[in-house]
């Protein structure tokens, strides 16, 4: 692919802020930083060379983004996933687009990790009875030697399967499309039928939206945990809540959510056996900063001519494998 | 060690009882079992061969151990440490004692491991503000790269140190003396001042009784968190929770404690930033079948005049490191 050529004069770069800004300080003097907002941003767009989505959570550049004439020869997001903003008219224009591989694949598999061991050493249970004063003695699960499927082959499933494999896990690792090591869409039945524990890690594309619906949840063991730390939409929720309502499954953990945040009247707060938690997998102390960094040195790249990293395959919604 | 002789008629095997008694249908015909409880322990002692201490809370044999006359020749206890049962009588007689060396080590390494990851990942808050239904995003610590201090040198601290590492957290293991790929006592504040996780794991001696004081947590940097899977009495409680209380140290998690189990009453359970779980760490489930399965092959073995495993130094209070 060939990368985008800057222009000569000072590039304009269009920040679709959220707080806190990103540190962009070592670009003082080489670019011209402007800022934008869900409301400004359709008419700061046309005079941008590169956006920078650091508001992963917006959905205002699906909505903002030109049809025809000028806009950002390329585009940048604070996030793994680019779901929240791709559209056809992003997609078929020559816009880069790039993503924040790499930032989030060990701050995720070691959240998986703690999910793991939480629910089978029974530790939410353990923190009830704290509350309540009461020593009632349980036994907990031995995680070494149990069956995991984690279901998405980027960096970030292939993490969460290191640190698995380390906790001596036996685990498969099922991506779009098979190859050493990783198996594919037509195993993934066969795999979760098995598995103590399944995870989900891959990106929201038309192919995995709603993967995970009542059929499948109706294929896991009763004492399987489904863990979901890659986008709401690849769990059909209601689903979800009903395997867990019925038995089907023993336990569930959200870390993503169709609608985030979570209101507090969703009744996703209170469906047994489901641990809900604030979409913060990734986020360890220093992200923000190793985001901004990522952007600088992607950007240095940009400017110097050198070809761009982390470029998104747009026609299926991520960065392609190597 | 020269190992007791099995006498000619069919020996005697006092259980001391705890629910549910332990699978013994394999000695059957080969061995008069006869059982006790607290009460009827002093008054049986003298008449067995074999003394099994199932119930591994009670501190009746270290109260019913006979000073002269006749006695169990041996004494397997379905449990990791021996302080529970030990007497000068005990030590002085020529009775061997034998313990559960090797089934707990997993078990407690991945409780450790759940212990360590749902603090940095602040999973007992993320519960709290489910139950509030609450969104509230925080940032999460990364364990790769963090610090660890296990102390007992072990079997189970190895086994925590080996789980730790997996986990690319630095570990250094402390011991009773030093020797090659253990650091010795005097070591202990210099890696405990450096240290993200504080880990209990020794057997319970006269030399490590109260070894986690004030003075120490003092040495503790402000971020560090203190774990006990080793006994109580390892740590001085009531430091322990001033400690806390004044924010020496980021938070700590007991599974043992000085007196078990903890009543309704204690103050430990609300004790700010402590998680209290009821001396689970080791029991996963199927734990009794191991013990139970573990002293039958001893058992085995003494039965055939083949030298007993697990035999524990009774001076010192454990079975000697390899």
């Amino acid at each position: 692919m060939t990368p985008p050529v800057p222009p000569a004069s000072r590039p304009t770069l269009l920040v679709l802020d959220a707080d806190p800004l990103p540190r962009l300080g070592r670009l003082t003097g080489r670019v011209r930083v402007e800022h934008a907002d869900a409301t400004t941003l359709a008419a700061r767009l046309p005079d941008a060379d590169v956006l920078l989505v650091w508001d992963f959570t917006s959905h205002a550049v699906r909505e903002a983004w030109p049809g025809e004439g000028p806009r950002p020869r390329w585009v940048h997001t604070a996030s793994a996933g680019v779901d929240h903003l791709m559209c056809p008219e992003l997609t078929a224009s020559d816009t880069v687009v790039t993503n924040a591989r790499g930032v989030f694949d060990q701050p995720i598999a070691e959240y998986v990790a703690a999910l793991v061991l939480a629910m089978a050493k029974d530790l939410p249970r353990t923190l009830d009875l704290q509350r309540a004063r009461e020593w009632r003695h349980r036994e907990g699960q031995q995680v070494a030697g149990t069956r995991a499927c984690v279901v998405g082959s980027g960096p970030i499933g292939r993490a969460i399967t290191r640190t698995l494999k380390a906790l001596d896990v036996t685990t498969a690792l099922v991506g779009r499309v098979p190859r050493t090591g990783i198996h594919g869409p037509d195993d993934l039945d066969r795999l979760i039928a098995r598995a103590d524990w399944v995870i989900a890690a891959a990106p929201l594309t038309e192919r995995t939206r709603g993967m995970f619906d009542l059929r499948r949840f109706g294929v896991m063991q009763p004492s399987a945990r489904f863990i979901n730390v890659g986008r709401g939409q690849l769990v059909v929720t209601e689903a979800l809540a009903e395997a867990l309502r019925r038995r089907w499954i023993a336990g569930a953990a959200l870390d993503v959510f169709e609608h985030e945040p979570l209101g507090p009247d969703s009744p996703l707060w209170e469906v047994p056996g489901l641990l809900v938690s604030p979409h913060m997998s990734g986020d360890t102390v220093g992200w923000r900063d190793r985001l901004g960094t990522q952007f600088v040195e992607l950007y240095e790249r940009w400017e110097a001519g050198r070809p761009l990293l982390n470029v998104v395959d747009k026609q299926r919604g991520y960065v392609p494998g190597r």
